[in-house]
Formats: C-alpha cells, structure tokens, sequence
C-alpha cells in the first residue's frame, strides 16, 4: 500500500523544498534561508469528517490536504511539504477508494505546489483515519498569528461562508443506503463542501504586505474562530450579522445566518487590519464585517438591529 | 481535551526549538543555522499495535512517541518538537487513559529533549488511533540514511533483539478478559517491550564522528530492516546468527533466533561502518553481525554451519 502512494507521490512531480523524500526513516527538508518552519496536523475522520457512503473519496482526499494548507494559508506561510498517515480497513485499503482519494489529494498538492514527502499506512478495522501533516516556511518573525489585533482594528473575511454546511446538510437530508454518492452532492472542482479551497494566495499577500494583525482560518465557523482570535489577542469584537457575505449555496435556506456563523469548515480567511483593505486579494473578495473592541466579549449587530452576545457554537455544537 | 493536552504539555516545560507551540493554527520550529529539518510519522493502532486490556496506558504513550524518535535516532538527528494527532472513543477520552497515556508520553519527551508542539484530538467510536510526527534537525547534509553502504563494510546492531517480541507473545498467552494489565508485563522502565529506549546517542555519536555509512532502526525486524537498507544501497548482506545479541528476554526460549530476526519493535540501530567501530558508543553495547556483499540478497550463516537466504519477514509475517 505505501508503495502505491509512493509511486503516486513520485508521479506528482514537485520536489521543491523536498532533500529526501519517502524511502527512508525520516524526510529532509530544505528551509530556505532566513525562514522559520511551520507545522500543522489535522485529523480527518470516517463517520465525523465524512462518510464513505456520501462523500466521494476524491473529495476526501482533497479536504484531507485542505484542512492542513488552511492553517497554513492563515499562517501566510509557503508550503513545504506533507505527510500523510492513513488507517483503513482491509476492504478499503483493497479497493478503488484509496486511489481515488490520492487523485483528489495529489490534485490539490500539484496546484498548491507542495510535495508528499513521507506518512504511514497501515490496515486499521475501525474505519478510515487520515492524519494530514503540513511544513511550511515563511521569513522569520513574519509568520501571522491570532494574537495580534487591536482595539480599533477591522475585522475582515474572505469569500462566502456557510456553503458548507448548508450542502452538508442537504447531504444528510438526501443520503438513504445504497444511494450513490455522486448524486448527494454536485462534483464539481469549486463545490465549497467538497472541493473547498485553501486561501493560500491571501494569506501570503496578507504576510507579504504586513497587512493583517491577526489572522485564522475559519474551520469551525466564525463565532467560534472569532472567539479564538478575540481570546488569544485578548480583546473584544463587534461583528455586523448584515456584512456577513453568505454563500449562495446557504444563502436562500431560512438558516443562513446561522449557517454563516456556526456553520464551519469554510476554509475562508478572518483577519484583522488596522489600515486600508482592498476589496480583493488575490481574485478572492474581501468583506469587512466589523471591529475590534476593548473587553473581552464577542457582540453581534443583528439583522433587527439589536445587539447581542454572540455565543460561540461553532461546528460541534451545531451539528448536534 | 485538547486543552488537557496543552496544560500537559505546558508542563513539559522545555521549549527549545519552538518559537510558537500549541495556540494558533501552526507551531513554529526555530532551526539550527545550517541545519535541515527531519520529519517522520508513525502510526499506533489500537488492536495492532497496542491492546488497551493488555498494554498499561503508560507504556502506550511511551511507545508512541518512541516509534518516532527511534526514526531520528536512525538518522542521527537532534528532536526539535513532537505533534500528536490522538483519536479516541469517547469512554476513553473521559477516563484516566488519556492521562495516564500524557504521562508516558510525556516522560520519555522530557528524557529526550523533546517539546510537545501541537497536535489533534478528536472523539472516534472504532478505537484509539495515534499518530505522532517527530520533527529534528541536523547539519546540513550529515544526516544518516539507509543508502550509503557499501560491499566490505561490517554490519552492526546496537543493544539486544528479540525482547520486545518475547513479551509481546508471553503476554499473549497470559491475557485473559478481566485480567488486570499490569499482571500481563513487568512494569518497569527498561522493559524492552512496553518502554523501548530510543537510541538516540548512538545516532547522534555515529553521525558526529562520520562513522556509519548507512543506517536504519529496527521496527519491524532484522530481516526486514536490513532487507530495506539492502534495497536502499543495492547491496547485499552476509550475516552470522552466532553474532546476533539474543534479549535475556528471548534467549531461553525455543523460538529465540526467529524472535531476534523477525520478532520487531526492538527499536535498535541497524548500521554499517568501513572503519573500527567501538565495543559500544553512549553506554550501548554494540555487536558486528556481519558483513556488506556483492548482489543483491541478504544470506545467514545458521547456527549448523549451513548459509541460507534469509526471508524478509518481519512484523507483519510474524504475527500471523
């Protein structure tokens, strides 16, 4: 099996940053000059991160490689290299599942231009688990962080929320045993629940342009990732519910708005920034939806005008 | 649980080589100048590598992190920082598992030198699955691998084999349902089975001093490892099973040589050295098992005086 990835990975081609690859105990990479090293782990679980009866296995692969190259994006550091460890029962690992999953994973290593350097495999009766390992560089002490907004500062965010779980949900709405999976969810290469894509080109240019204070990627749904820049920032927020830019996938459900807040792996960009902010980066739409406050609580201009505490759900209250 | 793990970690204390640790969505690893960076991942299953009725939850943490740091040793690499991406049942997360898993793990991570960067947890219903990466660092160009021996060098073995496979089948025998598992195994902290040491002052003397030419651990076995580091250097291997170090664990069983051959998970260096190699390096005892050959198979001199093939079986045949 890690033969099969082996070969796999030695067919994607890019080696850049990559001294050793897979084949021996441990890969080598090269730093370039001046940077420091970004790591990131995220599992992606059968049965909580997908379903093998709803989810195509190019789509899993693709969101394996995704979540890891978000926290990269937020980071605005440039990928380096990934591993990825994987655990799967003796049919899956047999059939055509796993090559599907490198396809949709390969895929997004070749257009994010990082190399699959090493990982494990290994048969595993209790369903899929797929370990992703992202390295990444950036110049030394450029890195963003979460921790540096500032009373006053804008609060940004990149393209749509909420089409995720609003086609998430739609999934779980349709899914009956024995259906086919492609009929589920649409397969297209830009589906945000499916195919989401990593702003890596925004954060970079954020990095580049020491235009953000803080800065984390929306992987849980925005009051729960505003709770944590507010937290490790410490200070407060003031969101407007009518800047939210809601995907037009959630956009005409009755839930919008709590799919836009709750919702959860959107994979967008939530940045602060204390200057001017183009109204895109990168071809990717930039909205502001509010400002940093002093205190330590996270408030909402709703829709009726009130405000009030925004409580942080986020993705595992939700889904309950 | 995650903030479990991070107030654990905390406590570790060392932060040598992390410039940011658990809290944002990277760590960020400071590098030596004129290092590169090393990185492995492995794979714990529970069920396969660890039974939670058999193994105490100490050993397993130990174990876990020790299958990564043994693939530093391999390289002679200095560990910079470890992430531990754990899933587990819910029942489990709630228990003193967890915990006393941190405990273990965190034990050797202190002894080695090594900081807890970061990670994931997540709750899975099919069992415990831990993945640990191990990141390190080494002079640019100096680290060890399996690809540089060449016909004539000596073949050497760090330490003892077979003491991890001997346990592993004597507790087999002795488990039964309800059986507490500290009857199983001897809990103490040099038991080669449920705390292997990894030899990472071996690696890092071997390649201080440019003294092996190529290099592996012993994870799933002799017969598979220098099978591998055969492959790796398209070389093959003569060795004499009168030279093999037996564990006191193994020697007096019936099935002792194959223990030592492809018994696994003695976590010992494997090299080979042109020059004088020394009766033991870091307080190790190290024994010459044979010699680099022509071709391409690795051959035995048996006990009888007969030389054979010797069969790559490794962990995975063994144990069925």
């Amino acid at each position: 099996m890690i033969a099969g990835i082996r070969r796999a990975a030695g067919r994607s081609g890019a080696a850049r940053g990559v001294q050793l690859g897979i084949g021996d105990d441990c890969a080598i990479l090269r730093v370039p000059k001046g940077h420091e090293v970004l790591v990131t782990t995220d599992l992606s679980l059968e049965g909580r991160h997908f379903r093998r009866d709803w989810h195509p296995a190019r789509a899993v692969g693709h969101r394996t490689l995704a979540r890891g190259l978000s926290d990269l994006a937020a980071m605005g550091a440039k990928p380096l290299a990934a591993f990825l460890s994987i655990a799967l029962p003796g049919e899956v690992a047999g059939s055509d599942w796993l090559s599907e999953f490198m396809d949709g994973f390969l895929g997004l290593a070749k257009v994010a231009g990082v190399t699959l350097a090493g990982g494990d495999t290994a048969e595993f009766a209790g369903g899929v688990v797929a370990d992703i390992v992202l390295t990444g560089s950036a110049p030394a002490g450029t890195a963003l962080r979460r921790s540096g907004a500032r009373v006053g500062d804008g609060i940004y965010v990149t393209g749509a929320l909420g089409g995720s779980a609003a086609e998430l949900l739609r999934g779980a709405r349709m899914a009956s045993p024995g259906r086919p999976d492609t009929r589920i969810y649409p397969d297209f290469e830009q589906h945000p629940h499916l195919f989401p894509q990593p702003r890596l080109a925004v954060g970079a240019a954020l990095r580049r342009r020491g235009m953000a204070t803080a800065c984390i990627d929306v992987s849980d749904g925005i009051s729960t990732d505003l709770a944590h820049l507010c937290a490790e920032s410490r200070c407060g927020a003031l969101i407007e519910a009518a800047s939210l830019p809601i995907h037009p996938f959630a956009a005409s459900r009755a839930d919008a708005m709590q799919l836009a807040l709750h919702g959860g792996e959107d994979y967008e960009l939530l940045f602060t920034a204390s200057g001017r902010v183009p109204g895109s980066i990168a071809g990717v739409n930039i909205a502001r939806i509010g400002t940093v406050a002093a205190g330590r609580s996270v408030n909402m201009v709703r829709l009726d005008g009130k405000t009030r505490r925004l409580q942080a759900q986020g993705w595992e209250h939700f889904r309950k």
